[in-house]
């Protein structure tokens, strides 16, 4: 198999932890129901590659997200991976079905734009917050990991460009909450290198180390790795992925396109950094989960990699 | 329609200059014939979306590359266009025919490494060099301007990655020989930042200035825009990329997919870099080829934009 030539490069970190989001957010947007023996093999093939932490499903009312209505099936399914199984609750309704089911970490979903807060979840930015603080709270006070996710942290569908201070002001409020990890997700893909380092620079001197932060890129035009790389430049250790690709987001106009992990560790690997992933493994399961959907996978180093020459 | 909020990153360039390589690299690589027309018609859309230089075709034998048999036909339909146009030349009698038209800028293309000069021109590395030294000379002495191509500066199908003290060497040559611009080619798209950044210091060290350097990414592994941010955080300041996205080579093992123009012009106007590029006329003249071709262009950015919500 082609691999890159490992060559380190300088300001860069030993070790990034990919949160590998594939199995949620990528899942989530598939039409057809994908079986729950399909996504628990999904994940037991993430973890048998070196995915140390994989996002698993979403404790969401099953009329919202019909394709991870089956939660409270799968998750028994994949507890004994042994790995990172963090799962979405979007209000404390949520959290009870996560914590009855043993979840030892779970993440929140806020919006960094009134828009987008009020189409998905048809309240203000502050509102959610306001719906997500019990939640919060009670998962520390179960010892349990939580996440906050903060979507259209760059721009927004309805309202264009997002100002930083505003990105700020609602990662803070997330952190002084109690989130251990802050995911800034571009939601429609529209960040550029210069822009990923000055929300980076403002988070910090607002208070938020870096160490919490986690970025979620979108590839929607091409930028996602790019982005990535001027995120570790500032620091960052932890990047959101997703498996061959999948995903995108259903509700924001244009949003598609997960950063790929397979891009992402081809990359890492290139550097010198260590990941645990074992590049050939995952581009394997992204293959044979693809032969699952029925249609290839957008990811170009598994395009690549599964060429027949 | 959309656009990246600019915001500039500190350590790097005011300006880049693209070289787009569409109407030949892209081209080339096409089965079916376009008609000179078309690609008349192409390189008048580049120019008008404000591209400076624009590759414009190869005086290669026609049984070589049928699809640039009318480089003869072509090169004076678009002459008047007033952007630099340079031709790629394969030899002494390329260089005839574009000098009789009027090329004012030639190209010649060499490989870094013996299994792609052989399968490639059927030469060694230095027999290649010594085919081209009077090519180069003689265009030298009627003015006119040599770009030097080095393909498979970062890896090679046959031999895997490829050591940068030989990139050096043969770079270094064609830039003795008097080729003012050096375009370094990762024509597997296997590179990663860390070894661009190695690469480019090298050829600092070893008296290649910089400035006389060019960039030729693909991204056959999604890596084309980070390698590229890395070459231009190492002062790289000229970057090959396709229209659309269009091409590979036909000759390398999976050497798919040249860096889209568009999504580094996304990326360019994010940093605040000026190009002098329009991106919606660009990616206007991305969808018309796209059309005349006959399937959708592989560029996100172009897929992003021309998407109807």
């Amino acid at each position: 198999m082609t691999l890159p030539m490992t060559v380190p490069a300088e300001g860069l970190p030993a070790r990034v932890r990919i949160h590998e989001v594939g199995a949620r957010d990528g899942l989530q947007n598939e039409k057809a129901v994908v079986p729950t023996e399909v996504k628990a093999e999904f994940i037991r093939r993430l973890a048998g590659a070196g995915l140390s932490t994989i996002e698993a499903t979403s404790f969401v009312h099953p009329k919202w997200v019909p394709q991870l209505a089956d939660a409270e099936q799968l998750f028994p399914l994949v507890r004994e991976t042994g790995v990172r199984l963090p799962v979405l609750v979007p209000n404390e309704r949520g959290l009870d079905r996560a914590l009855a089911l043993g979840a030892r970490e779970v993440a929140v979903f806020a919006s960094a734009t009134e828009s987008f807060a009020k189409a998905n979840l048809n309240r203000t930015v502050d509102e959610a917050l306001a719906m997500f603080e019990p939640v919060v709270t009670r998962a520390i006070e179960q010892g349990v990991g939580v996440r906050g996710y903060l979507s259209m942290c760059f721009g927004d569908p309805w309202e264009g460009p997002v100002p930083v201070e505003q990105v700020v002001r609602v990662t803070k409020a997330l952190a002084d909450m109690g989130c251990d990890e802050l995911s800034l997700g571009d939601t429609i893909g529209v960040a550029t290198p210069g822009h990923v380092g000055r929300l980076l620079t403002a988070l910090n001197e607002a208070g938020v180390p870096t160490s919490r932060l986690a970025v979620h890129f979108h590839d929607t035009y091409g930028q996602a790795l790019s982005n990535t790389l001027a995120a570790l430049q500032h620091g960052v250790t932890t990047v959101d992925a997703s498996a061959g690709g999948l995903g995108g987001c259903p509700y924001a106009k244009s949003a598609t396109g997960n950063l790929a992990t397979e891009d992402l560790v081809w990359m890492l690997q290139g550097l010198g950094i260590k990941t645990g992933v074992d590049l050939g493994l995952l581009t394997a399961t992204s293959v044979w989960l693809a032969e699952q959907l029925g249609r290839p996978s957008p990811s170009r180093t598994v395009r690549a990699l599964s060429h027949k020459d």
